[in-house]
């Protein structure tokens, strides 16, 4: 059941390498802690290598990229492939820039991603460079809708395929798929939008998920996508007059650390298609 | 009028690139979302001409600079500057190091800021070399008062003239003045200083409100002034028993989320000189 | 009396140059400010000699460290014994990884350190090279216990009088010893390390203290061991439903914000032995 992944995270415990942007990198953290997972960064070559072995898992952000960081994503990843250990790629700015489209493809060609998470403009750049990235959010001509679905859902499949990975778009319907299956889920809030960083978090929480339930990595992804869905709802259900993103923002993480299986299973909304 | 400026920025949500310091950049990217404008943050000099080119405005702070991000600020700057972009200069700790002072000066030489924000001691030192700065924050020695306002309001102009921008000095009382007219501002609170990174949310802000409002950048340029000094009156409202200044940062930033040109409107507090 | 160090703090204001992570940084800021010292960073190796030189303390964390920021780390340190600054040393993830233990260990040689303050796994590394650190964690099976209490003493007291520092482990059980004295501090709760960054909060507070209170540095770093910890735990009365560790963080900034000599003169819980 999908609920059992968090339980899993709350149980092992994994240590999540994190080369993440200097922009949501401090949220990545809590709530990683606030999941019972452990987070580490680093991002220095010299470093990266042996943080990574001591990991279960790394989660790979391109946000905020430099020279010295992408050397780093290539040393880690490679060394990361050879542990067996999961791996995931956030494509932030895929489409924005060339040095992000590049670099976002280049590590989907030498490092094996077992999961690649993005906004719709970030995976259609990386599936075909012709997604229109409006600065790190996705332009909304792209966005997953209940009318494009179902060609949405086998685009997804067939990136799946093609990458041999999950992939996980992220947006107002949310779509986790591998070549066979795909989840659309319906969890989440607009607001979540107007934090910076939300998309981050996921991703962080995506890795430890699928590091804590390895035999089934499909249904950890999408369970941490509705984890993250169902926070941005219980946080904003306890929205008071005069709160804003901010206090949002703590909130969703504060319910991230409250949730139990109990609470997932209830409140995680998704369909298999 | 003033408070249109902030209709204009949320009607039309800006993309705004900043090149900023590490330690407040996450609250940078949330009161940029909290207003309805969007952030994106780069530094890598191979990456920032791409960026900044689909964004609206460059928002330049120099307070965790580095050789690999000053090269990008001049990269960034001049690419800008060929797009028409607005652009903005706040020159963090300058006067508190040689670097800090050199990068600010050659920074206002070779690329055409259309607003440099920054405390007195920093002001100071771009305009003659001698203000003194205690660390970040301007030394009180040089304030802006009642007492020596006429003065300064001379001086801020005379700058403004002198640079052609406009130049925004943040204090107990702030001035935005351009070579011919000088908003004299009463909003905010003593208890703002005990924040860090007020000053560079207010940076990024500036640019938003500039981008949306080219027809009138220092009446925009003097309602994000107010906004933010309006936001910490009301963010302190708020405040409950046991609050200190980490709630204060969040409580100010739901404040910008919540307000709306009435508010505005109602709690600008200026003159123009 | 251990509660007028705080005092202390308060009238001094002192300016602290952190070179910090990139992961807790604003925390670190926050912090500062809300204890009435202030907070400048910078760790570009050509301006952290300037910085230094205008600043009372240094405190140097190697959480996110670098090539650059290593070199900058050595400069500024340098220049602080050249002017007789309080120093401190965290060596975050010693024992992680070769880089940083190498790191922690030159570091300590070549620069005179007044404190250094870890986990035990990071000091027992530094001391003997033999601690695990689970990431940047410590490994539970080297925690300080009611049981190896003694030895654990004794041990901080040799590792402080071999490196004629002032040492401080924190952990479950705090200890901050010289080579004659050990504070052993029980404030504090377990659920801190839900949290990222109270060690590089406290190792900041601990600088800010060392420099407002130079005649008696043992009783002033074991002052802002105690008021982190008391601070934990009013924070943590003051949680409530739906909340969680994002809230209990701005929690215990704002505890430190408005603790009293009083609050901390009956809130500490210490003993020297």
């Amino acid at each position: 059941m999908l609920e059992d992944c968090i339980t899993e995270v709350r149980e092992k415990s994994p240590l999540i390498h994190n080369i993440t942007n200097y922009v949501t990198v401090n949220d990545v953290a809590n709530i990683l802690l606030a999941l019972g997972a452990n987070p580490i960064m680093s991002d220095e070559p010299e470093d990266v290598q042996d943080i990574t072995s001591i990991c279960g898992g790394l989660n790979i952000n391109i946000g905020t990229l430099n020279k010295r960081s992408i050397e780093a994503m290539f040393l880690a990843g490679h060394r990361a492939n050879e542990l067996g250990h999961a791996v995931l790629l956030d494509p932030v700015g895929a489409g924005a820039s060339r040095l992000r489209t590049e670099t976002a493809l280049k590590l989907s060609e030498e490092i094996r991603f077992d999961m690649i998470r993005g906004n719709i403009s970030e995976i259609k750049t990386m599936a075909c460079g012709s997604g229109t990235t409006k600065g790190v959010d996705a332009d909304t001509a792209d966005a997953v809708t209940e009318e494009n679905l179902d060609r949405m859902v086998l685009f997804a499949k067939s990136f799946a395929e093609d990458r041999n990975c999950i992939i996980a778009i992220t947006g107002a319907i949310d779509l986790v798929a591998d070549k066979k299956q795909c989840y659309v889920i319906r969890n989440g809030r607009p607001e979540m939008c107007r934090i910076t960083g939300t998309g981050c978090q996921l991703s962080g929480m995506m890795t430890a998920f699928a590091v804590a339930n390895p035999e089934r990595r499909l249904e950890a992804a999408a369970a941490s996508v509705c984890a993250m869905g169902l926070a941005g709802e219980i946080g904003f259900a306890n929205m008071r007059e005069g709160d804003g993103n901010s206090t949002y923002r703590n909130r969703i993480i504060d319910a991230v650390y409250n949730m139990n299986a109990g609470q997932l299973k209830e409140g995680a909304k998704y369909e298999i298609r």
